[in-house]
C-alpha cells in the first residue's frame, strides 16, 4: 500500500484527552477515532490489527472443537427477565425501547441469548457437548468511559459458551478453553497470566482471569515466573484425553497466580523468592464454569441415557478483543511509538523512500513494494526524511526498509528491526529475504 | 466437520411465520434462529455463508483500492443534526439515551460519521481520492419485519464512501464501484443487474440499484438480455484510466434496465424484442453519487491546488450482505432445498455415511474426510439414508459424497452435484479430484 493514497492519519500532537500511553498512541499512529465518549471508529491501521488478533482467536478456538456463531447485538429483556438479570444488571446495560415499545438492550454478554439458542435445538444427551463462540461488538454503558478502547462503552469481544452433560465434561471444556487462551495470548505476542479469580456462589477453583503484565494494569499481580516462562505452542495436550488435559491444567495451576483482590500471602510465602514476580496486569481474557445456573433458570434441559431430563453444565469463556488491542502497546511501545509485535502488526515492514523522484530509490522501493503491495507500508511522500522515520516509529512496524540516495546506488537498503534498533546494510534480495522470513 | 458433533440444527417441520421459501429453509437449514422479532442469529452453517459473502465483497472492494474502515454501531445524534437528518429519518431509526441522558442512535447508515471522520483528517486536496468502506451490523426499525434477513431489522451492509475534488473524479469513483459491483455478484452466483435509480434533487444518472432475479423479488423488472449474458470478470478494465472506466461504464448503462418505479415504456420499445426480459428482483445494491451534500452541511473543506479551501463530492455504496444470503436462496433453491452456488457454500461437499459401523464405508468416510475436514461436512451419525440425503438436499452442498456398503466394497463412491442431480460413480480418488477441483 501507498502512504500517498493510505487513508492512515497520524497526528503530531499528544491529544490532550487521552491520559495513558496506548491511548494516546492509539489515536497518534492513526488506528482510531473517537466518535462519541467511549466509543470508537477503527481507521485502517487500526482495524488490521483487530483483525489480526481476532484471526488468531479464532484459530485457537476453532483448534479445541468451538464453532463459531454470531449473536445479534439488540437483544429481548425476555430471557434476561428468566435469568434474573434484567433487573439486576445495573445502569452498565444500555436499555432502550423499539418504535412498538418492546423492551430491548445491547447485549453486554450473551449467556441468557446463546442459552436460549441452545435449548431450542438440544434435545438429548447424544448432542453434547457443545462448544459455541462469537466475536461480536458489546456495549457496557461505563459512567466514566476512559483509556481509549481499553474502557470503551462499545467494544469487541469474543464470548465463548460449553454445554456438558457431567461436571466432569464440563471440567474438560474448562481445561481446554485454558490450553487455547495461553496459546492465543502466546501467538499474540504478549504474555498473559491466569490468575485465580473469584467463584463466587459456585465455588471450586474453576474460574480464572488471564493478564498481561503493563506498568499501567489496574490491578496488582502475583505470580510464580514458571508461567511466564512456559512454552505453551510447543506443549503437547491431546483435548481429546482427558488425562492429558488434566495434566496440563495442574501444571498450570500448580504455580502460584493471582491479582491482589486474591492475593494469599501464605500461599505466597511459599513460592521460592528467586520466582516471585509482582507487577500489574491487564484483565484480557475470563474462564468461568457456572454449573447450571443459566440452564436452570431458562428452563432449558435435555433427556439423559436413562430418558430422564437434565439441565446441562455451562461455562463461559470471554476475551476482550478491541481491549488487546491497547493491552499490547501498553506491554510494548517506546517513547517514539508503538513497538507491534509481528503476529498482528498492521503492516510487516515500512518502505521509506528518503528522496522520491531520484531514480535509484524510487527503482528500489517500488521493486520491495512488489514483492508484497498488502504487507508492505510503502512511503511514497514528498515529506522530509525525519518525518517518515517519525512516523514509521510511530506506527510501529516490526521493519523499516530505509532507502536513501547513497545506498541505493549500490542497490543497498538499510533494514531496521523496529523492536531491536538493529540495522542491516543488506542487497535488496537479502532485505525481502530477512523481512520476509523472520 | 462431523455432524454428529456439529451444531447444525436441522428442522423437519416447515416454520409457521415463515411466508418465503428463502426464510423457510434459512430455519430448516439451521442458518439461522429468530432471537426477537425481525432479529437473527446466525448460526454456525449459515455464518460461513455470511462470511464467505463478506471475503468476495472486500476482495473486490479492495481490487477498486477501497480501504476497510470499523465504525461503530452506536453514534451520537449530534452529526445527523448538522446533516439535517436527525429529524428527518423517522421512526426506523433506533433512537436511545445513555445513562447521561445523551441522545444516541443505532446507525441505519454512515453518511454522518465518515464525513466527521474524514473530515477531522483531510486538510488538502492531495489526499484525494480517498475511497473508504466497512462491514457493519446495522438497525433499521421496520414497523413489520418479515421475510427473514430479507427485511430484518438488525441487518449487515457493506457501505463505502467515495472523497473526490472533482466531479469528474467523482464520476471515475462511481464507475469503479459499478465494476466492484458487477464483479461482486457474479462470484457469489447470482446475477444482479443494475438499474437506474431515482437521484431526487441531485439529478443524473449516476444512480443504480443491483437487483437479483427472483420470482419473490420486491419489484418489477424491465431489462435487455445482453445485461445478464456478460462476463464482467473476463472485462480488462483499468480502474487508473478514465477512458477505459468510461468505456466499461458506457456498455453497462447503453442496455436498458429499470424497475417498474423508473420504466419508461418508450424506450422499451426500442430494445429487439428478442433481448427484452420482464420479471421480479431483489435489491442487494445501490450506488449513489450525491456530491456536496454532506460535506457542505457538515463543513467538511479541504485545500485546493489554489489554496482555496472546497467541499469534497462524495458518493456512497451499499451492498445488503446478509440480505444477499436470502437473496441467493430465492433465486437458487428447488423443493428440497437449498442449492448453494460453490463460493458461498458452507461446506463445498457432504460425506454421506449410509452404514455407519460398516468397515468399508467407515474407512472411505474418514478417507474422504481427511481430505479436507474443513470443506467437508461428514454425516456420521447414527440416522436413517433417507434422513441423511434429506438433510443434505435441504442444507444444499454443492456436492454429495455417497458411501454405501455395496460401492464401499469395490472402492466406490457415488457423487452428486445438487444442482444438476448428476450422479457419478467414482473411485475415491477421482471423486476428491472431482469435487476439488470443479
Amino acid at each position: 500500500m501507498r502512504l500517498s493514497r493510505a487513508f492512515l492519519p497520524t497526528l503530531k500532537e499528544v491529544p490532550a484527552e487521552a491520559q495513558i500511553a496506548s491511548h494516546r498512541l492509539m489515536l497518534r499512529a492513526g488506528l482510531i477515532r473517537q466518535t462519541s465518549a467511549g466509543i470508537y471508529a477503527w481507521l485502517p491501521a487500526g482495524l488490521r490489527v483487530l483483525r489480526n488478533i481476532e484471526r488468531i482467536v479464532r484459530e485457537e478456538q476453532n483448534a479445541v472443537g468451538a464453532q463459531e456463531v454470531l449473536m445479534p447485538t439488540i437483544q429481548s429483556a425476555e430471557p434476561w427477565r428468566q435469568s434474573g438479570r434484567y433487573d439486576a444488571y445495573g445502569p452498565e446495560m444500555l436499555r432502550l425501547r423499539d418504535r412498538q415499545d418492546r423492551e430491548l438492550l445491547y447485549g453486554p454478554t450473551n449467556e441468557e441469548v446463546i442459552t436460549d439458542i441452545f435449548g431450542q435445538s438440544a434435545k438429548s444427551y447424544r448432542e453434547l457437548p457443545q462448544m459455541l463462540y462469537q466475536v461480536q461488538w458489546k456495549f457496557r454503558d461505563e459512567l466514566r468511559p476512559r483509556f481509549g478502547v481499553m474502557r470503551g462503552r462499545e467494544f469487541l469481544m469474543k464470548d465463548a459458551y460449553s454445554f456438558d452433560a457431567t461436571y466432569e465434561a464440563a471440567v474438560a471444556s474448562y481445561r481446554r478453553m485454558m490450553l487455547a487462551y495461553l496459546r492465543t495470548f502466546q501467538r499474540l505476542g504478549v504474555r498473559a497470566v491466569p490468575m485465580v479469580a473469584d467463584t463466587g456462589p459456585i465455588g471450586g477453583n474453576l474460574s480464572h482471569e488471564f493478564l498481561i503484565l503493563a506498568p499501567t494494569g489496574e490491578s496488582g499481580v502475583f505470580y510464580d515466573a514458571a508461567l511466564e516462562e512456559q512454552d505453551w505452542l510447543a506443549q503437547d495436550v491431546d483435548i481429546e484425553d482427558d488425562r492429558s488435559l488434566e495434566t496440563f491444567f495442574n501444571q498450570v495451576t500448580q504455580s502460584y497466580a493471582a491479582t491482589d483482590e486474591m492475593h494469599d500471602a501464605q500461599a505466597w510465602e511459599k513460592v521460592p523468592e528467586a520466582q516471585r514476580r509482582e507487577g500489574r496486569g491487564i484483565e484480557v481474557g475470563h474462564i468461568f464454569y457456572f454449573g447450571t445456573k443459566y440452564t436452570e433458570s431458562m428452563g432449558v434441559s435435555v433427556t439423559g441415557a436413562d430418558g430422564a431430563p437434565f439441565h446441562p453444565q455451562m461455562g463461559s469463556y470471554g476475551i476482550g478483543v478491541s481491549r488487546l488491542v491497547g493491552a499490547i502497546i501498553e506491554a510494548s511501545h517506546d517513547d517514539a511509538g508503538v513497538i507491534w509485535p509481528d503476529s498482528v502488526a498492521p503492516f510487516r515492514a515500512a518502505i521509506l523512500n528518503l528522496k522520491p523522484g531520484d531514480a535509484d530509490t524510487d527503482a528500489i522501493c517500488e521493486q520491495l513494494h512488489a514483492a508484497d503491495p498488502e504487507a508492505f507500508l510503502y512511503d511514497d511522500r514528498s515529506e522530509r526524511a525525519g518525518v517518515k522515520f517519525n512516523d514509521a516509529d510511530l506506527m510501529g512496524h516490526p521493519w523499516q526498509l530505509i532507502v536513501g540516495p547513497r545506498a541505493a546506488k549500490e542497490g543497498k537498503v538499510e533494514v531496521k528491526r523496529r523492536a531491536t534498533n538493529e540495522r542491516f546494510e543488506l542487497s535488496v534480495a537479502e532485505a525481502l529475504a530477512k523481512v520476509q522470513t523472520a
